[in-house]
This record gives C-alpha cells, sequence and structure tokens, in this order.
C-alpha cells in the first residue's frame, strides 16, 4: 500500500476510495474497493482467519460501512468470487460473439481465464470452499462454473466443426484445460519476476500444442487434420 | 462393499484383511487395509468429520487395533498421502532408468499419475489441506510434491534435449501437467461410465498434443523442430 497515491484510487490500494478528492466516490467504486480487500485478505490469512473487523481495517472505515454494502462475510466470499469469474465470462460472451476459428476464439477465453486466476482474486475462485458459502451460495456458484465449463466445450465443439481444434471428448478436454487454468492459484505469487500475462501466454501456447514438438506450425494451422 | 468375497482381501473391501482364513495377514496387508479405509472415509465424508472410530467401524475392528498401525489421525492423512504418491515416484523412477526419448518417458509418467488421482487416494493427494497436517508433515509432504515437480522438470528437459518435446518453460509446463491431472480429484467419481483407464488416456492425448489438430502426427513424431 505504501507506493499508491492518496488522491488517485488504484487497484493497489481498495483504502484510497475513501481518501482526499475521492471522497464522494460513488457507490460501485466503494464497494468493489470493499470486494478487493476482501479477495486480497482471504487469500493471505484464509477465509476463517479474516474478520470483517479487519477488512474494514485495512480500507480505514468502520465494520457499519462494510455493512453497507454487504450483507454479512459469506457474501463477502460470494462477491469476491463473482469478481473474478466476470472477466471470464465476459470472455466468452465476446467469444460468442466474434467471428473466427473455434480455436482462435478459444485461445482468447484462455488468456484471460488465466489471468483472471493470476489476479488477486484467483484464491477466492478456486481455493474457497463451498462449504463457506452455505447451500443457496454454493448452489450459485455452482451454476456459474458449468456456465463456464459449457461455454469452453462450446467454443471446442465449434473447433472440431471448422476443422481447428482436434480433441476426441470435449468434455474431459475442458476438465483438463480449466484444471490447468485453476491449478495456477496454488503456485502463482503476484509481484515476483512472472508476471500474470507471462503466464497467461505460456498456458495458452502449451494447452494449443501440448509438449510434442509441432511438424510444421503453419501447416498445422492450415491442416485442420485430427492426428 | 456389498459386492465383495469374505475370504479374499480386495480392493474393494479393507475389512477383508481382518476375516475368515485371512485372519493372519501379515501385518503389512492390515496396514495397507487401514490406510485404503481412511482415504474412502476421508473422500466421502471430509477429513474433520471422520473419526478414527468411524474407519475402525468400516472395517470392523476396534480404535486400539487402528492406533497399533498409526499414531494418529494426522499421521493416518499422511500415509494415504503418501500411498497414493507412491506409484507416481515408483512411474518416475522407472523413467528415468528406461531408455527412450524423454516425451515417451513423460508419457508414461503421466498415465500413471493420471491413475493414481483418479484413485481413492486422490482426495488425500490434492485436497487435504496442509494444515491438517501440522509442520512437520506437512514439510515432508511439500517435499515430496516438489521432487513429483523436478522430476517431471526432468523428463521435460531430456525430451527438449532429445528433441521429442518442445515446450517455452519447463517450469510453466510441468505446472500445466500437474494442474490439469490434480484437478481430476475435483470431478472424477469412480463407479460411473468412465474408468480410471479412458481418464488417463485422454489426458495423456491431450496433455501431449493440446488441442490443436496434428498436421502429421507420424511427421510430427518424427520432426522433433520446436514449431
Amino acid at each position: 500500500m505504501a507506493d499508491s497515491t492518496p488522491n488517485e484510487p488504484s487497484p493497489a490500494d481498495p483504502a484510497a476510495a475513501w481518501r482526499g478528492r475521492r471522497r464522494r466516490q460513488d457507490h460501485g467504486t466503494k464497494r468493489e474497493a470493499v470486494i478487493r480487500s476482501a479477495a486480497r485478505a482471504f487469500d493471505q490469512r484464509g477465509y476463517h482467519n479474516t474478520s470483517l473487523d479487519d477488512i474494514a481495517a485495512a480500507l480505514g472505515v468502520t465494520k457499519p460501512t462494510i455493512y453497507y454494502y454487504v450483507a454479512n462475510k459469506k457474501q463477502l466470499l460470494f462477491e469476491c468470487f463473482l469478481a473474478g469469474l466476470e472477466p471470464i465470462r465476459n470472455a466468452l460472451r465476446r467469444a460468442e460473439q466474434t467471428p473466427g476459428s473455434g480455436r482462435d476464439r478459444l485461445r482468447e477465453v484462455i488468456r484471460d481465464y488465466a489471468l483472471a486466476i493470476a489476479s488477486e482474486y484467483g484464491w477466492c475462485m478456486v481455493r474457497a470452499e463451498h462449504q463457506d458459502l452455505g447451500p443457496e451460495l454454493s448452489a450459485q456458484v455452482r451454476a456459474l462454473k458449468s456456465e463456464i465449463d459449457r461455454g469452453i466445450r462450446r467454443l471446442l465443439q465449434a473447433g472440431i466443426n471448422d476443422g481447428s481444434i482436434a480433441v476426441a471428448d470435449t468434455r474431459l478436454a475442458a476438465f483438463a484445460i480449466a484444471g490447468a487454468l485453476n491449478w495456477i492459484a496454488h503456485w502463482y505469487r503476484s509481484g515476483r519476476s512472472l508476471t500474470s500475462e507471462d503466464v497467461a501466454e505460456a498456458f495458452v501456447q502449451f494447452l494449443e500444442h501440448g509438449f510434442a514438438p509441432r511438424a510444421d506450425s503453419d501447416q498445422g494451422r492450415r491442416a485442420g487434420r485430427p492426428g
């Protein structure tokens, strides 16, 4: 937090939403700051070891202020999950509306998926436990995850149909892709030498081509024949 | 457990180790039965919801009998982790001693890794939390996981050296491979239409070739040129 400018709210410091000239920030910005701050705290200390007091303190506000934006800690965890998922859902929506081969469109979704998991929301998206959310929110999480899974399978199938993708089973391929990407939350820590963009690019390449060398990448791209 | 034969100990029923003609089973077999039964219980009910009494009851023995084989529940979780890891460590040892390209040897390790994660030990290997183990056993788990990671990276590097593998970064490729495989523990349930062998075969194929079609698989295998 030391490197942020007090008057400019930035991703680096959610507390800035309550400071200086920006005191009259709109509700949406402040709510986002609460969620971002919570995501960071859950990631660092775990959900059970983080209180709403901790989150309020990190933002320099009181606990009632937090309650103005979310009903309880459970909902806060759910909002963190949603915030992390949003760019993936947007990427899938864009992919559905964009012309191009299934492979080209899947590549873009994988890139945004990797960036989302490598973000501060990655922990909430992958490592938060369903039992922490209670049955109702947990069911919503399952439905949203299933929506992402179906979106990836649709792109795989579109690629199979247009000859740009060759997988034997879209369900298992979607699980392999999601598994490789979700696992990023287990090992990636930001602020080290590897940027989230580096990770995203490496994962796009690996998931597209695997570990086998390409005989001829241009040829491979044109041919569209399953091996 | 209904479909097992009382006198024949089988993977389907660890309790058989204490029954009938086999009463004088050796210590190793019974210990293994305790560990297998625990792995199954942890997977089904979670670690915190399973007591040593539950495990003893499932085996038809008393709790002191369990203590004859393991010191406590924590050690039991660690033993489940070890039992699941053993086939992967064996596969890596075999790979180190076997001639052949890096790609061929990595393929065999991936197959055994997938089978291990799809086994009843998968939950303990992937989803058990480090904090449940305490600092000492947790450090051992980290060391063992790191051993597997290094083994996979060595095979990737061997394949790069002999031209059978093309990845830009062995560390990230090893994370992608492990992530896809570890995630199997999140979605796979045995006893349905998909066997663990089906899953292993599909994952070997996907991780080797990705979702892009191969221009010519034979050519690709011989060429060894990174794309």
